[in-house]
């Protein structure tokens, strides 16, 4: 693990690492933030389409609340980088900058896009032994939210809490994750169903918290990729705590996620 | 003026606009920040070398403050744009990017580089006339905290509060004040002293609030450039009202100003 920068901000650290990755088998940047002192536990932060490390720990506004909360974050980067796969970089919502948090299984993908094992394993390991904590949770934007919901459901005991913002909650259902789950498991829809929200509580996946999540009313992608109200109806029937925030006027954007980002780490603290 | 984008923030509304300028004769872009309701007053934010009118709107976690405060922010890109003057482009610290917030009187850059003007008068108007408050105050960053300390200083009736980040506090004494200086006025000294902190304070001008100065002790530019001591020793022996402080570990970035913006918007706030 190498300190790429590391800059002091309300009285902790803000910082950008580079590693080596097993599981990718390619180098990965990820970004933290660790408070000053003791801290109670980790939340790992997954980014959404197009996004790097860099994107929530610059515009999120969440140091001062982590440091209050005596939390840290950490951020991987949202694919691995430095490959030429075929198709890797043609668009914006598959490949580079668009991991999805699967294991891939197609050709040539499935020997690098291995970002489940990456957060699950990788980063985790990062968290107990670097950090020293063994407390997790995990939240997320978008393909992010997504990434949170989904590992959170998968492996219920390794998260204390998880939340969303804008979250692909049915991405068996809508074009973003159609594209990338054909692009990352093929036509097997059995492998698409594993990696999806809905899927997972129907087939009675639960988490053990209240799962949090905000939606801007004027998101773009709210009616076509994201389908909240799937979402709502699914944990309604399978019986899944949760509460859903529409956010009159707001959009999908960091302005977004900046406002609402205290309600989200003050729910992920009262779990630690 | 155009609104290129809005974004709904803290309840108020994040914009990027852009409108065409009769000071430099090009289209200038700026940015804002205007809570729900009722405003008391306008925040002039005025960044550093290389940065845009986004920079400090998207890194300073701001809003969330001056929602509070019922203050807006406006953010003026830091030189023209556009043009192809001779020697614009060619490094950091002059030209495109560094305008230093003065009226060059070198020819080419004196039909344009008119940072100055453009603030005190066009941003004047357009706090007035388009946001419809007669009460404002300015802070900056580096070269924007220069230009918030000389405007202020040379204007001391048109600001209710001043305050800056990092402040080139003597740039007659330093590289990057030298190099600018020369470029806009050429070799008259004079000149260059009307845009200096630390020989304002020498000839007489005060501010009549107390100015504020954060300044990290690990940012690498204090010795060369900022020269936070020339400040302190001028405004001690001219009797303008300040406080300086000095904090330990703390570099040149966002993340420092993320951890005192605070402090400052609520400074202002007393003011208005």
């Amino acid at each position: 693990m190498k300190i790429l920068k590391q800059h002091k901000n309300f009285d902790g650290h803000t910082c950008f690492w580079s590693h080596d990755s097993a599981e990718t088998k390619t180098e990965m940047k990820f970004s933290t933030f660790v408070p000053h002192g003791e801290i109670k536990g980790c939340i790992i932060w997954l980014s959404g389409l197009t996004c790097t490390d860099e994107n929530f720990i610059t515009k999120a506004g969440a140091q001062r609340i982590l440091a209050n909360e005596k939390l840290m974050v950490i951020c991987p980067d949202t694919s691995p980088r430095g490959l030429n796969l075929p198709g890797e970089h043609d668009s914006y919502d598959f490949g580079s900058g668009a991991g999805f948090y699967v294991d891939a299984t197609t050709p040539g993908y499935k020997d690098h896009y291995r970002m489940d094992s990456y957060v699950m394993n990788e980063l985790f390991t990062v968290i107990k032994e670097h950090f020293k904590t063994p407390n997790v949770s995990i939240m997320g934007h978008s393909m992010g939210g997504h990434g949170a919901l989904v590992l959170a459901l998968r492996n219920p005991d390794k998260f204390k809490a998880v939340s969303a913002f804008s979250p692909i909650v049915n991405p068996v259902a809508v074009p973003w994750g159609q594209k990338a789950f054909k692009g990352y498991f093929g036509e097997d829809q059995n492998l698409w169903k594993g990696h999806d929200t809905c899927e997972l509580m129907k087939a009675g996946r639960k988490h053990n918290s209240k799962i949090l999540i905000h939606q801007g009313t004027a998101d773009d992608f709210l009616e076509k990729e994201l389908k909240t109200s799937h979402f709502v109806e699914t944990a309604k029937t399978s019986g899944q705590d949760f509460e859903v925030k529409m956010c009159e006027g707001y959009d999908h954007s960091y302005y977004f996620i900046s406002t609402f980002i205290e309600e989200h780490i003050k729910h992920h603290a009262e779990y630690f």
